[in-house]
């Protein structure tokens, strides 16, 4: 069962359970924005449904809820950010605001980050460069539940990469996945569902490949884009790996399977190599390569072709990336969000615990 | 049937056919090398196999045997490379070098490319930045054979992006890789074997899943990573398609479907909205984020985690990015290069029409 909120009653909810745990009101507002734009563009995994799990993670003070985030490295085109162990949401577009001072400045910025946690949707992080005509690239580990190719071992997280490309009549370009076949929370919906999953998706623990919506909680991992070897799933693997190592390696946070869990039960990996979670953020100035119009006059170009591109079934059009979220976006500003009623009753509990009140 | 070739007498062939269509010695050479570094990696799709192909290119005129190649706008960071139709085997190692040498003064360096021919595998390009203690990034885009998802028209090329990782002790980490679930050359050996082709290849002139390894000249389509929707297919679209627009759209190349073919007899689209195929280089200073050693212990440990996890079976252990190719050089090295008799065939009648002999 669902029901339906207002995009300002959550964020006022959120914002304030924010502050409660120790956030500046500035940085409450900008975790409130982070988290509040997957619920916006459709991603409900990643939206207000894990509030609840990141009081946990501050609650057994994993996350600091008053960070000194600083650069730590920089020449003029990168630099390191050190998230002081703070709200992904509040170090990832901090990152990304250096990256795109430095593409102010020397055309391109790269950032890699150490000592963060959970970011949420990375589409919103690379979205931050369209208003000032460049392309942005966000990337984040995230704890291990994917196996390689050949591995019962999970190694690898969902290891997500964004890339927004600004447009000029068209809407911006949006890429915004996970390298595996399916998100965790794609498999978190069909687990609540009860439904298999599809082809490729998981493998139990002996590494035989699984339908049950439930392999992961006992013992099996999610498969790498491509699902097996005879679909590529090495190149799935791969994508996730230089996530993993433009994240967390250049950075100093940890990689593989050494990237802190975002349950606050589950313990932390021992002997660890490097602190927190690793994101990557570039930006990249359009006229640092051509004029700014003459590339989006080409993007129009580009989105109007594959828009036109012939439809196996009539009813279903080529998608342009970025096109699902606007469509999200746009509906549920008018009507509402969606909340499952186990969600709206976990932030009830949040919001007793926090003394903030959540009025349904 | 196969026969075994040395390196050094198939360069010798290749250098002296590319001096023959009017490179100068040192292009011949480099030409040289970025083709014969496929055969050695194993990539027999993409190698000496491809020559005939380069010079009936240059026969239709649309290679320029002595290009001017330059930059034609920069910023610290970036740079446009206008390749003036040069082989791409050549233009790509001299826009790489650009992308470096920005590095090694801002600490990264990118570089699209309009005006370019076919540059051979991507991984040879992105690992001349290993030398310099960076990490190297290849991508191109190449002539329209993959549907996006939902469509039946070819949009896109097969789309490769390399990604070069230095390591210490450890081989470096090399992922080269089609954004299709399989790269043409993959098809192009189960024709000759008239072998079917496994499920998530390629899809018929109907947007139909085929198993028919011929289906691309029957008006049929290569599927992007992922296969189907089931199995993510819209991911390897949107891969594909960032490295159309990195490549192409950022350098005023040709994109989507409009990108030339790389077989001379196969017309030119027509309206095209660029000049020549488009390419991608990136190169990033290790210690632009932190100490190169440090970095490079961990890529080692790294490295060693993902080879110790545990095998499905016994026998195939997880494989690092890299690693099949470094087995492939070393064994053709000390044992010679395995050519098909249809390949000494045509590289016979090409020294027979440029008047260089062939020895068998």
């Amino acid at each position: 069962m669902e029901q339906l909120f207002t995009y300002e009653k959550l964020f006022s909810f959120a914002e304030q359970v924010f502050i409660k745990i120790g956030c500046t009101q500035k940085e409450a507002t900008t975790a409130t924005t982070s988290l509040l734009s997957a619920d916006l563009r459709g991603v409900d995994s990643h939206g207000i449904a894990r509030l609840s799990g990141y009081v946990r993670l501050w609650e057994v003070q994993r996350v600091n809820a008053t960070p000194n985030i600083k650069i730590i490295h920089e020449t003029p085109s990168t630099a390191v950010v050190d998230g002081d162990a703070g709200l992904g949401l509040v170090v990832a577009p901090f990152a990304m605001q250096v990256a795109i001072d430095k593409a102010k400045n020397v055309g391109t910025g790269w950032v890699s980050v150490q000592n963060s946690n959970h970011f949420g949707i990375a589409g919103i992080h690379a979205m931050m460069a369209l208003q000032s005509d460049m392309i942005g690239i966000a990337m984040t580990n995230a704890s291990a539940l994917v196996a390689p190719t050949f591995s019962k071992d999970k190694m690898l997280g969902t290891n997500p990469i964004a890339v927004a490309i600004p447009a000029g009549n068209e809407a911006a370009f949006v890429a915004d996945f996970a390298t595996t076949t399916a998100a965790n929370g794609k498999l978190e919906i069909l687990q609540r569902k009860n439904k298999p999953l599809p082809k490729g998706w998981a493998q139990n623990k002996d590494g035989i490949e699984s339908i049950n919506a439930h392999e992961l909680k006992e013992g099996g991992a999610l498969l790498p884009l491509g699902g097996d070897r005879e679909g590529s799933s090495h190149k799935g693997y791969m994508l996730g790996s230089i996530v993993d190592i433009f994240s967390a390696v250049l950075s100093g946070a940890n990689y593989g399977p050494w990237v802190p869990p975002f349950p606050a039960y589950i313990p932390m990996p021992t002997n660890m190599p490097g602190k927190g979670i690793g994101h990557f953020f570039g930006a990249m100035r359009i006229d640092a390569f051509r004029p700014a119009q003459e590339f989006k006059n080409d993007i129009d170009k580009w989105i109007q072709a594959f828009k036109k591109a012939a439809p196996i079934n009539a009813a279903q059009k080529v998608i342009i990336p970025g096109e699902p979220e606007i469509a999200y976006e746009k509906e549920r500003k008018a009507n509402g969000i969606p909340l499952l009623d186990v969600v709206v009753k976990d932030l009830q509990s949040v919001g007793e615990k926090l003394r903030v009140h959540f009025e349904i």
